[in-house]
């Protein structure tokens, strides 16, 4: 398990404890859709410490539909992603503005997506977890329960989702 | 001229110099979009201080296909909206990693947008400027000149865009 991986979509922070879940045997490929950089925009954040990211969350059409809708458990096609790149400083603008005030998006991190297949993920509350390098790595996520869905069961009663939808 | 409209999009915050433009005296009228909500991501940023909120910049197709092709000019019909939520620590997260580390979206503060329009909006760079308390309301920015275009001339050789696309 790594602090990166874990923490999935909205923290990406290593879990505060460390129960571990059976590991699934079988699990199913996840690739990222090509089109997930033109996803309607769901919330942004700034993870400080070891991440030291600042974040945008971004939901295909289903999944933008459902936390519109205040959907309590979300349709299976509902994909999220989580979009990251360094908490860097903006000389620029702190320079045009006479302060110090200006925090922008750096060089990528990495990319998070989350699935919702109930059937397919059932072992994971429903949800395939998956990180990527950059748009055309491979999914990291070996141990999803482990590694994903433990910490997300902090948020089960929102359906495992710590993202709000932004106003 | 109010701290909060100068450096309209990204920066939101006064303007270091202080020189006084010509007043528009016939302002076209700008108004929010309805879809404005459902825009592709152009980058995110936080600016602390006084404005101290967590920001999304979208663009409408024409803007962010623009900026993926790196264009020098926007075309007409190009807009940039940059909407802002206060800077809010995240307990439910931090409780569940066991750290003082994540920022989110809370309370939406005020929305801007830049139209180009290179004939209509001539006297500010060829873009209109605007900002709205929120969705439905007018534009309340009465002097984009000085309001807004003063500090934008700091990125002149990017058409007057502080934010660079996030890939």
């Amino acid at each position: 398990m790594t602090a990166v991986v874990s923490g999935l979509i909205l923290i990406g922070g290593a879990c505060f404890s460390s129960a571990v879940y059976a590991r699934n045997a079988d699990i199913p490929a996840i690739s990222l859709p090509g089109d997930y950089r033109d996803w309607k925009l769901i919330s942004v954040a700034h993870e400080a410490g070891a991440l030291n990211d600042i974040r945008a969350i971004l939901g295909n059409d289903v999944a933008v539909a459902a936390y519109r809708n205040g959907a309590q458990t979300f349709p299976d096609g509902a994909m999220i992603v989580r979009v990251a790149w360094a908490y860097t400083p903006s000389e620029e603008n702190n320079r045009t503005f006479g302060r110090e005030q200006s925090f922008i998006a750096g060089e990528p991190t990495n990319i998070q997506l989350m699935i919702k297949d109930a059937e397919k993920f059932k072992a994971t509350g429903g949800w395939g977890y998956a990180q990527f390098a950059s748009a055309n790595t491979p999914n990291s996520v070996k141990d999803p329960a482990n590694q994903c869905f433990h910490c997300h069961q902090a948020v089960q009663s929102r359906d495992y989702l710590f993202t709000r939808y932004a106003r």
